[in-house]
Parts: structure tokens; C-alpha cells; sequence
């Protein structure tokens, strides 16, 4: 079986760069940069030494690999625009199905790294979940290769799976990660430290790397305990939005803890 | 100024435990562990090999602080029942006003430690903030003194204070771990494993360690993608809570991004 060697990154944002980096420390020729700006493309490719085009037909026909890891709109639009007939191509989005690249090439699939990115993170490419998928075995094993070249965290998942995933991570992020805003401004209004949460919020996390959620629930809903409820909803008079926030999910504990 | 070295501890469950750990090995004397439940209070006397009673009379007067670690509404009776005269004693309630022990003693105070407690996790009680507060400077001092002996992060935090903190707890872990919970419902029910999730969970958790929450907010919502929003509402059509709890939390987020 071959071997995926040498790559060309399709995008230069977050997500882009940090795959350009790993790809290349594990010894992967990165040999073109695309990006619709010259800037972005400039520098990516200046960090990882190589080159950079701002046309799709511009695109080299030699490598063995097609990363684009761009935003899903902008997705879209290099789809509809770009041909390398049998060359494997992936898209890296969690909510695009895989079969959009069947209009680029017969060789497809998706390169799904399950974490959030932002471009000052430090980021550990091997701590990360790699989802991958595609139109054959022959392209899933070339796939799974590289994959495990940067994380031994590799995940077989269908694009109807991915689907699901994507909006899992709304609810293992972005929702805790809000409530933890709420939280902040519940104690600053309060003239108390955020930093006073800060290993709460780390112990939290921490716990389910080995208890299962549920088991890990605790919490005045939890205990049923009506009275510390109330109180709370009347501490919450000012921040209506909160007091409502507060009520619903505090009823869906309780909800779950009697099924 | 003398320091707090004989200490009694009422109650058992899992914070006495903990409390009674640490102290001990900070070279305090645990002179009494008080529990209604006789098995309790054996027990954990003799984890630090110390004397028990299971009657609010047999409580010895020359211990220099009395630390009431139980759950709010045992804390009630007890308080009723209680009387210490002049010495110290504080309770560890995060919702419970300080003032309630003005009935046991002229000397109180509260020493509230911020974390969840679970028997069998493994704690270091160096990583957790204690929140202090006491009814007269030099109590406070004495308390400061003995929290500093487990912690460097000792908090004053007054009794209004320590009830919003409370709440905001309740925002800062006990609904992000069941958001937590949902997440792992969705990939189970999809037969993928929650593992997928896990390092993206402690990643959002360590995220907020330096930056702010709202700085790290994430997702389709905070970057108003109606399109995905709306797929993932589709796909939450067979949990009509979840995709209630969806529709909220992402509104909320889209205000709280637009005020």
C-alpha cells in the first residue's frame, strides 16, 4: 500500500495552520498553500516553508493529498470550483457530509479533528480525536495511516454520525463554556474573583474523564432539594434570563433523575 | 495571638472526612468526631484515630474550634441543640448565613470549602479555595491562620457573598456536567463512545483557567450560523427536551452576543 506523503492545505486559518504544522512535524511534505487571501497564504506558507497560490487552478496536480480546512460556506464554494479528478481529497468539517467532494474526485473522505481552535491555543495535535471517513477502504486505511501519524486517538465515523458529534461538542462545550460565563457574572457582580470557580470548573471536567455523567451529578436539582432551589431563583430576581435558564435545566435534572 | 490546634469535628459524611484528613495532616489534633450514626462516626474516628460520641452532650469544651460538616437541614438541629458557650465554631455550609450560630456560641464563624466532594475521588485540598468569614476580626484571623494550613487560597467571603457563590457553582459545574450528560446520550445513542469526547471537554474546562469565558465562547451560536443551528434542532427531534434546552441556552448566547 502507498503512502500519503506530500500534501497541499486547502485554507490557512485556525485549523489549517495547526494541521500544516503537525502534518509537517510528522514528516509530511506540505507542498502548496491555498487561501483566497494572499496574506493568510503568505504567512502559512512561510511558517511551513513552501509554497502558496490564491487560484484554485493554480493548485499542483502532484500531491497525494487535498486538505481543505476552510469555513463550511467558503467550503461550498471550493467545491463547486475545484477538479483534481482521482487525487484524494478530504474536507475537515464536522456538520458537511463527505459525498460534497464526489464533485472534485472519485478518491474522498473526511479529516475530522474534534476540538475547538483558536490560533494563540498551544495546541497538542496528539491529545486530539481524529474522525475519519471515506469512499473506499483502499482510501480509509491511507487515511487512518496519517492519521495515527499524528494521534493515536483515531475514530471511524460516518457522516451521519459526524452530524451528531458536531452537536454533541455544542453540548460538552460551547453550552458548558457558557455557564461558565454566567457564572463569572454572577460572582464580579458580587465583587468575588472568578478564580475562586476556576478549580470547581477544572474538578468538573476532570471527573468525567472517568465517571459517567450522570453518576457525576450533583447539585441541589439533584438532591431534590426544593428549598436551596428557591433561594437560588430569588438570588436570580435580577437576571430574569438566568432565573429562566436556571428553572429549565434544573427541571430536566430532575426530569432524568426520576426516569 | 493563639492558634487553633484541638479541633472537633460534627458530622462524618464526606466533607467531615476530608476536612478531618487534612487537618490532621497539617499537625492538628481531630480531639472528637460527633455523628448521629454510630458506624459514621467509628468510622472515621478511627481513620484518624481519635474518640467519638453520637450525643450532642458528650461534646468535649476543650477543643479550641468546632467544625459542623453536615448536610444544611441536620445543620439546623443541630444548631438547635448546641451550645459551646465562647468557643469557636463555624460551619461549612455554602448557603447557610453565618449568624445562625450565634445560638451555639459568642465566637463563630464559616469555613466554607468551594469544590465538590464525592468519598471516593481522590482530593488535594491544597488546590481547593476556602471561603472564610467570622464574626469578630480576630476570629477571622485565627480561621485565616488555620486555612492557610490546608490552602493557599483562602477567600473572605461574607454570607451574602456566599450564597450567590453557591449559585454561581451550580452554573459553573453542576450544569455543565449535565450538559455533559446530554452529550453523552447523543453519541451513545449514535454508537459512538464518549470518549471521542472527553479531551475536548477538559480543553473548554482549561480554556477558561486563563481566559475569560466569554472571550472563549465558541459554536454556531456565538458565530450566529443559523444554517447548523437549525440542523442541529432537526436533529434533536426525537429529544423534545434537549432540543428545548438547545433553542434556549443558543438564544441566550445570540443576546448575550449582541448586547
Amino acid at each position: 500500500m502507498s503512502e500519503i506523503k506530500k500534501i497541499v492545505l486547502i485554507g490557512a486559518g485556525n485549523l489549517a495552520t495547526h494541521l500544516a504544522i503537525a502534518l509537517k512535524h510528522a514528516g509530511k511534505e506540505i507542498m502548496q498553500i491555498y487561501s483566497r487571501s494572499i496574506d493568510s497564504a503568505k504567512i502559512l506558507a512561510n511558517l511551513v516553508q513552501t509554497d502558496y497560490c490564491t487560484d484554485l487552478s493554480k493548485i499542483t496536480d502532484k500531491a497525494d493529498l487535498y486538505i481543505i480546512a476552510v469555513k463550511d460556506d467558503v467550503l461550498t464554494e471550493i467545491v463547486r470550483a475545484l477538479v483534481i479528478k482521482n487525487k484524494l481529497i478530504v474536507h475537515t468539517s464536522g456538520s458537511v457530509t463527505m459525498n460534497v467532494l464526489g464533485q472534485c474526485s472519485t478518491n474522498f473522505g473526511v479529516f475530522y479533528p474534534l476540538l475547538t481552535f483558536s490560533k494563540d491555543h498551544d495546541l497538542n495535535f496528539s491529545k486530539i480525536p481524529l474522525c475519519i471517513e471515506a469512499n473506499t477502504n483502499y482510501n480509509l486505511e491511507l487515511l487512518k495511516h496519517l492519521a495515527l501519524s499524528l494521534t493515536d486517538k483515531v475514530f471511524f465515523i460516518n457522516s451521519e454520525q459526524r452530524k451528531i458529534l458536531h452537536l454533541a461538542a455544542v453540548f460538552a462545550s460551547n453550552f458548558p463554556n457558557f455557564m461558565y460565563s454566567i457564572a463569572e457574572t454572577l460572582v464580579k457582580d458580587n465583587n468575588m474573583d472568578f478564580d475562586l470557580l476556576k478549580p470547581l470548573i477544572m474538578e468538573t471536567a476532570e471527573k468525567v474523564q472517568t465517571v459517567k455523567p450522570l453518576q457525576a451529578q450533583t447539585g441541589p436539582a439533584t438532591r431534590g432539594d426544593h428549598k436551596i432551589m428557591e433561594m437560588h431563583l430569588d438570588l436570580l430576581e435580577k437576571y430574569p434570563e438566568y432565573k429562566n435558564l436556571y428553572l429549565i435545566i434544573s427541571n430536566e435534572i430532575l426530569r432524568k433523575k426520576n426516569e
